[in-house]
């Protein structure tokens, strides 16, 4: 995809994430964008687990990348959905983030390694400050993970 | 602590979890024990997160890594229940190793980075192959998140 990704849109105080941050090299630098032009209540994002992202028997990624990896699409979608409510440009000012207030995973079987991973969020719910995402990980047809995320966003200054 | 963690008696083929494997030298490496050796009902393990754990701002850790930390010391801390229940040394055969089903966590104030972390954990539950295991995640003595896992233990080859 060309397209700008919503962390590419965060301000750079809000760039240095470890799991999508672009201003950090050592990082995941996972990048959401909506599903499509048309679509803009799903939101997609792909990622390639490194080898060394493997689980307790190799193949399999660990747990927590999965958790890292939703975590960080959950809170960009959040994001992308309060700007397309307000009608604004994502990272147009005054700046709207949100960070994770809760995160509920499913693990319904292992995530492979050594194949690209699909990461799915909707926000089901948008009201003041607080946002409720779905979040789903699959790898080709297969569903690996699915999560459930409270997310608050930061007061403007 | 100069004891054996509980990631280093998991079996050689467990060993590669980018968590908590010693044979992962990618990886976060986490170590959990006993309380000590008179509470086998408590577990602990204690981390430093590096200067590029970082999320979004500077200073606070992303919340992944919280994950990753909660996640890996909730299926030690089941192993090593599962193995005292049973009144066997821990690694011995045949090997009792969960791996996580759920895992929900509330956030509850932002993590730092640059100071030691220190995680506890207690199995509340091991019927048949399942466990609950309750986690929280502390800085000094500031909570700043709470886990609850459910692990499922794998079945003995």
């Amino acid at each position: 995809m060309s397209k700008k990704a919503f962390q590419d849109s965060y301000s750079a105080e809000f760039s240095h994430c470890y799991g999508c941050g672009r201003d950090n090299p050592h990082g995941l630098q996972l990048k959401s964008y909506w599903l499509n032009d048309e679509d803009k209540t799903h939101t997609i994002a792909h990622f390639t687990p490194k080898p060394y992202h493997t689980g307790g028997v190799p193949n399999n990624a660990y747990g927590g990348l999965i958790a890292s990896l939703l975590d960080c699409h959950g809170t960009a979608s959040a994001a992308a959905a309060a700007y397309e409510t307000q009608g604004r440009k994502m990272g147009s000012t005054p700046v709207l983030r949100f960070v994770t207030a809760s995160l509920s995973i499913d693990f319904l079987r292992p995530t492979p390694i050594g194949e690209e991973l699909t990461l799915c969020g909707k926000v089901t719910q948008l009201k003041d400050r607080k946002a409720t995402i779905t979040l789903s990980l699959s790898a080709g047809n297969m569903l690996c993970a699915t999560g459930t995320m409270t997310a608050v966003r930061l007061k403007s200054e």
